[in-house]
This record gives structure tokens, sequence and C-alpha cells, in this order.
């Protein structure tokens, strides 16, 4: 049996102010640490003993992660940190507020623009200072596979590669991994293994800071996948989330 | 030109009760977090961009590699844990006080047990829990390898295959790393590059959280090594580390 743990961030500062995050490398707020630390207690309470991490290359998730293992006694274990973790590119939308947003261009669009599986904000120009062009932490990366903007399916289709090339392979020598990304990064493994439509991805929606469990038999077929934790609790946090995106 | 900053952790909540750690995993005090931030914030301002971060499987030197990197604005990059970084194993002398140990067996004692080229404190029982074997971290390596004590000469042995094998090949495509690690295996490397001798090796007090540059060529030939910081500072810290030992 192999196990893999998705977790999603603590909710960072721009969650907190509803803005638009994507790839902008926001910190945790208090909160999000304290929920990191919640995660991490539960984690290491359920008995894990992971044997390799996985992180993006936004703090946030880093952080998120670093505090977890702390939390469980196991900074020890090997990470690997890949920008195909990455949150979804929110292109020019990036750093705006989300309820402002909805107010200017209405529900509707924002939906699409938060939700749709394949119509991506307007890309960002290559030298706005916001393009991953600009950033040092991007500047290994062949520039045909860097984002100016996504719609979930280019989530999708550049975080699958990474399940299939680098995580799959990596569990025939380990036995319990967590992964700690992003909602939609996290989306696109999830609809990868649980073989969910376009559109019914769009409706899940992944509480910060729960772990995920998914446990699968040494031939990588799916036999039980799970939140950890109170599932009334996890039920509101989700709630919570999908209700993010409106005017009010 | 490659860069090499090595450096030691932050004071952790042993060196401030005084007590001998080695491989005990205890934690950073909160001077230990802001020393570690200091560090950072001077690696930022003197222009460092590391492209690759080492560190032991020590929570202490983890977590200072952490808040360097934080505070630099840098966490996204690769980070690669081994044992062999870490602190000297003191044997039985582990969770003793210095200064009671040097009031019960003489100042001379403790000076040959911290101190001497190849003397160890005596062994710790392979089922003493304080013994590698007994750590989930430790289960992977080769039991052989795994000290029970050590002197300073089996640390040497130890770190300088991990940087002939592993740091130094890895400079081939990076151009500035940093070793976060411990008093004693840094002063293996040290030794190792800068061909000191079995008995001035154990002069070089470092101090903690005080960055260590060393500048190569291309052929890894040693062309520059001063600590960062300010001299007096420096020179007050590393005299303090020299005196920790003594009774009172």
């Amino acid at each position: 049996m192999k196990k893999v743990v998705l977790l999603r961030h603590g909710e960072s500062v721009w969650n907190k102010e509803n803005r638009f995050t994507g790839w902008t490398d926001v910190d945790l707020s208090p909160q999000g640490v304290e929920e990191a630390k919640e995660a991490g207690r539960l984690l290491k309470a359920e008995g894990f003993h992971f044997d390799m991490a996985y992180t993006s290359y936004l703090k946030r998730a880093i952080k998120t992660l670093h505090t977890v293992l702390e939390e469980m006694d196991q900074l020890w274990i090997p990470e690997e940190k890949n920008w195909r973790l990455n949150e979804k590119h929110y292109g020019m939308l990036q750093g705006l507020n989300k309820a402002e947003t909805a107010a200017k261009y209405g529900d509707e669009q924002v939906k699409i623009w938060r939700r749709s599986y394949d119509v991506a904000p307007t890309a960002l120009s290559p030298d706005d200072e916001r393009s991953p062009y600009q950033a040092a932490c991007y500047r290994h990366v062949n520039r045909a596979d860097l984002p100016l903007t996504e719609a979930l399916i280019h989530t999708v289709n550049r975080i699958v590669p990474y399940w299939e090339n680098t995580i799959v392979p990596s569990l025939k020598t380990r036995d319990e991994i967590i992964i700690a990304a992003h909602g939609n990064s996290l989306r696109g493994i999830i609809k990868h293994i649980k073989h969910i439509s376009d559109a019914d991805i769009i409706g899940l929606n992944l509480p910060t800071a729960v772990p995920y469990l998914f446990v699968f038999d040494d031939n990588m077929n799916l036999v039980e996948d799970r939140f950890l934790g109170d599932p009334e609790k996890i039920k509101a946090l989700m709630e919570a989330v999908a209700n993010q995106g409106k005017a009010k």
C-alpha cells in the first residue's frame, strides 16, 4: 500500500484579503500558520511517517510543508520543490480583489475566470513585473513552459506530467509521501487520479490545510480517498472556499 | 568563481543551557532564530543568490537554513539534507551540562573530550534511547556508518566524502551554495579545504550563525575565505564559544 497526502497551504494573507493570488508569492497569515500546525498535529496523531515531500516554488506552500513537518518532528525528510506544483496562474487578475472584480465585471464573469475549465484570464505582458519571466526562481525553466495566464486545463496539463514522471516513480521506493501545494494544482492531480470530468472538477473546493489522503495498492490502483479530520468542519471549510468569489 | 557559504546553526536551547548536544535533536532558542534572521539579512544585503542548499538531519540546522532562506526570499531553492552533515556525536556525554561535567571530571578531561582530535567520549549502547539506531531518520543509513560516539577525526572522516562526492560535483552546475550545519561538521570541511593540521583545527571556534564565505576558482582552488559581518563582533562570538567548556 502507498499513501499520498495532498495538502492545500494554510490561509495566506491574500486569501484573507480575498485577492486573486496565483503565482504571487504571498506569505501565510497567522491563521494559516495555525492551520498548518493543526494539520501537522493531525498527521502525527494518525501515525504518518513520510519518506518524501513535494512542494511548489511558492512560500505559502513551502512554509505550510515546513510547519507540518516540524510539528510531526519529520523536518529531516527529503523534499523536492517544483514550479509545476504552483497555483494556477491568474494572469492580469493577480493582485485584484475578488469581490471588487465581481462587482466590476459581474459574478458570472468572475465565476468563468475562476471556475471555467478552459477560459483563462487575460495574459500578463512578458515584461510585466508580475511575469514569471522576471523572477529569479524561474530563470532555469524553459520559457515555453512558463505561463503568463492559465485556465484550469493548463494547470492540469502541466501538473500531470510531474505526477506521472516524478511523483509516481518515486513511490516505487517510498511508501508515504506528502504534497503541499495549491487549490488548483491539487485539483489537477485529483482530477487525474480520480478521472473526474472537466465539468465536475470545477465543483471540487479544497479546504485550506486539510490533509486529503489517497491510498493506492502497489500497482497504483486507487483503493481509498478521504479527508482527514472532523467531517462537519471540513464541509463548512469547503463551502467557505466556494463562496469566496461572490461579490458579498 | 564558485562561492560556498558555511553557516553554523543559531544558538540552540542546549547551547543556552550549556549542555553537550551532539546528535540530540534540540530546537533553536528564540535568540538562535534571531541570529539566523540576521544571517539571512546579511547574506541578502551582500547580494547572494544561492542555487543549492545543504543541511543536516538536525532541526537546529534545518531551521537555521529555512530562516535564512526565508529572510532572503529564496525558500524555493533546492535543498538536500544528509546525516553526514550532523554535529559530532558526543556519545555518553549527550545531554550532560558542560560546566557540571567539567566540575566532575575536571576542565582538562572535558577539554580532551571536546577538543582532542582523536579521543572520543564513551560510546552509547546501541539500545540506548539516544542511539541513532533507535531513530526513524537513520533507518535507511548503513549501521556500520552510524556512530555511537565520535572524536573530531571521525566527524572529519564522514564529512569529507560527502564534500568530495556530493557537494564539489554539484558546483559544476551551481555557482553559489550554502551549507547550514554544525560546529564540528563544518570544522571537518574547513580542515579539508584549508589543509589545517589536526592540532590547529581544535583551535578554530566557529561562532553561531555567522556566514563563512569560501571563494574558489573554476578548478576548485581556494581563492579567498572570510567571515561576513562585523569583525569585532565575530571575534567576541568566537571567544565566547571557546570559553563554553570551562567550569565557570
